[in-house]
């Protein structure tokens, strides 16, 4: 019998019972705030943006797993249990939704569409030619399992794809890889669509700012899909507006929903999407999590464990 | 010396003059109206949608190269020679744009992408939840050179895709393949997402209308980028009113530029773009017809000859 304490707020839990269940009767599935006594034994949570001080009550949780690919929601907690170990969901769920909605975003930019829809609102006929896509300089900012599927999906059109992470990556047929900080103006400066992916730490946050968005060239791209954090949308607007930038989209924000009276909504150029590029989904993802607890219970790390010293 | 009769409306021809001479700089290049005299000696006409009657004039011409993937600008002209061969538009660039611009048009149906335009215009964070790619029934209507080269770049997402074609075609790895006007009506009810790419003739010239349209399951998407004869617009925008079709993305148009006083501009469902899935490449282009040139003198038959008893 494996007992998992499930929160998520604002959404029915029932699909995630049904998931879990489907792969094994015998989960006991525990909905917040139905999640007993910390006494009532051996424990996995599986959350989304748990309230602060909460996992911390429960002595009994053994791993703690999180609903999306990002876990700043929990690192942020200051009463997060140290010795727990965390799992970011890397279900393949997650993965083909972030390779569906990078190759959509990059093949829009490329081909134009935020101008041919906002030319459209106008009943306005004007064409636009697009370069080949050999062309065009993709470049993949944060080089994850999100990253290296985005890239896979992109390279069949011919794309000149690049990726820039933190440490440095093995290579990969067809990808220019950059590594470390000293390398990310170069990384900037050669790149006509980036793709943000990072994860939200403290080396990540505000990275996009004026200075580094300057360094992109005239007229390029921007789509943020990884965490709101990693772009400052004032100097965005500011470089949207100037035409140093051409277009942006953007799926991520700081604050979520985006604030009704934020600048970006009144802008022609800028595809907002409400943080739908990647969902985890029940099926693929309960099957992610009853294989991991079984790895742990055989003493073996999980998938995509976090390391606290990098933050992700 | 290869003589080049070329005619294209509304657009400069020095970008052509340049990407002819640049890969045989004895080519002689005649724009329209300096096409010279008929009697000047062997000419091959390349040309765009050019006069009626025009062609007839020039009794020297030993071949017509369309500049596009389609014909009908030619076949419609009651004086066209008919011992002359005609030669379609097949050069990579046509083929990778078509490709790319038919996976962007997909992944965006799928993800919801005109709900969720029409959402951002009223700051509505509303979200939508894709289903997976393996659940989504992609459907290309007309499996040429066009739609083979747009199912390959489908496959990688997962999606369940099958084509239909006038005859019967060479089976492929992973799609679904029916043919004849017997087999319509089952391909059109297995497709959440139809895929207009056929050639404008007799047969296919409103082959998408009520009927037809209402075959598709509701909630279905219609994305046309081959002819604007496929679809009667009539009934595409009925259908789109009634709910029974989901949404639509539409390149081209019986009357193009769309005329503004279209029922089609009004509509928060569609996505109108105005003829650019699919352009024809200098570079490219330039290649392939002096290419297909020297086949011809050799005796061969060129790449995409026409065939006029199937019209295209």
């Amino acid at each position: 019998m494996t007992r998992i304490l499930f929160y998520l707020e604002d959404y029915s839990h029932d699909i995630w019972r049904e998931a879990l269940l489907k792969i094994d009767p015998t989960v006991e599935f525990r909905s917040y705030p139905d999640w007993g006594s910390p006494d009532d034994g051996p424990a996995y949570a599986f959350v989304w943006e748990p309230k602060p001080r909460l996992l911390a009550q429960y002595h009994n949780i053994k791993a703690i797993f999180s609903l999306g690919a990002g876990v700043d929601h929990l690192t942020r907690d200051p009463a997060l249990p140290k010795d727990v170990p965390i799992i970011r969901m890397g279900d393949d769920g997650l993965k083909e939704g972030m390779a569906e909605f990078v190759t959509m975003s990059v093949l829009m930019h490329h081909r134009g569409m935020p101008a041919l829809l906002a030319k459209q609102r106008q009943k306005d006929w004007g064409r636009f030619f697009a370069r080949a896509a050999r062309d065009v300089r993709v470049g993949i900012l944060g080089f994850g399992a999100l990253g290296q599927v985005s890239a896979a999906t992109l390279l069949p059109f011919g794309y000149d794809v690049a990726a820039w992470s933190r440490t440095e990556k093995l290579p990969r047929n067809g990808i220019s890889l950059y590594h470390g900080t000293g390398s990310l103006d170069a990384f900037l400066a050669r790149t006509d669509i980036l793709v943000g992916l990072l994860p939200s730490t403290s080396e990540t946050s505000g990275l996009m700012n004026s200075d580094r968005l300057a360094r992109l060239p005239r007229g390029a791209s921007i789509i943020n899909a990884g965490r709101g954090s990693l772009v400052v949308l004032d100097d965005l607007v500011e470089l949207l507006h100037s035409g140093h930038l051409g277009a942006a989209s953007l799926d991520v924000f700081p604050e979520e929903p985006l604030p009704m009276d934020h600048a970006l909504w009144g802008l022609d150029n800028v595809i907002i999407t409400p943080h739908i590029a990647a969902i985890t989904r029940p099926d693929t993802a309960a099957e992610y999590v009853l294989r991991n607890i079984k790895k742990l219970e055989r003493g073996e790390t999980a998938e995509n464990q976090l390391d606290m010293k990098r933050g992700y």
